[in-house]
């Protein structure tokens, strides 16, 4: 069995300049800053992690550093609009998790599992997911640390 | 506080004809099928919820009945491809967290809470969201029944 125990998080991407105005309206929900980090490297995102309630999941506010990262190119893409960006499922064992994928022919868009944010080991599958069935949107599959 | 809880569910649209493909690959990740129901009215889908591992949280599959479906015509703005939908987040007092979002100047779609599927109680938000913060995806906020 591949190990899927949840959704980790639903990552969503923010306009330049407005992640605060973003992190102030899940405040208004209830939702707790839990972790904010830069990212560099191949995805240029300033992060925010915004943990629900008491359970196990987060929202994901992602807003691009530079014109380069992927984020970026995502609200180009939608016309300037934020919004959805992928989903990620938490495994208990993420090779395990990458294996099983792998061999039931899951379009995986990492040689190997690798490191994410927060001391995550991740991977992604493509949105056009197996020969059978395209889910149509972006899958991080995701190892706490 | 508004007493948001966890994600409830994942809303994604499935193109006519393909949902069973698509339930067979969630299968494949190890989600287990929970409830099938054709929702008529104006939304007009077969939705299917499929539980990730043993924890709170669904997908939920939505594949259009009719051309009239809003789902159908979200697949049709989409180029003919099919993708996510909106996010659930679930509550423990409906009612409150209308008032709550309401008083907060979250733009919501309904007038009231209202009957959505399997028993739940349901109301939906722009994705405008809110004057400062347009979040671009549209949330369904749930209370079980």
């Amino acid at each position: 069995m591949p190990g899927f125990l949840c959704v980790d998080h639903v990552a969503v991407a923010v306009k330049p300049g407005e992640l605060e105005q973003h992190v102030a309206a899940y405040k208004a929900m209830g939702f707790t800053e839990v972790h904010r980090e830069d990212v560099l490297g191949k995805d240029q995102v300033r992060e925010v992690l915004l943990r629900i309630g008491e359970g196990p999941n987060l929202m994901q506010l992602l807003e691009p550093l530079t014109a380069e990262s992927p984020v970026a190119k995502q609200i180009e893409k939608a016309g300037g609009r934020g919004g959805f960006a992928h989903v990620a499922f938490r495994v208990a064992d993420i090779q395990a998790a990458y294996d099983h994928l792998k061999a039931n022919g899951f379009q995986i868009l990492d040689a190997a599992p690798r490191k994410g944010s927060r001391g995550t080991t991740v991977f992604f599958v493509h949105p056009k997911t197996t020969a059978a069935a395209a889910f149509g949107y972006l899958i991080e599959v995701v190892q706490e640390g």
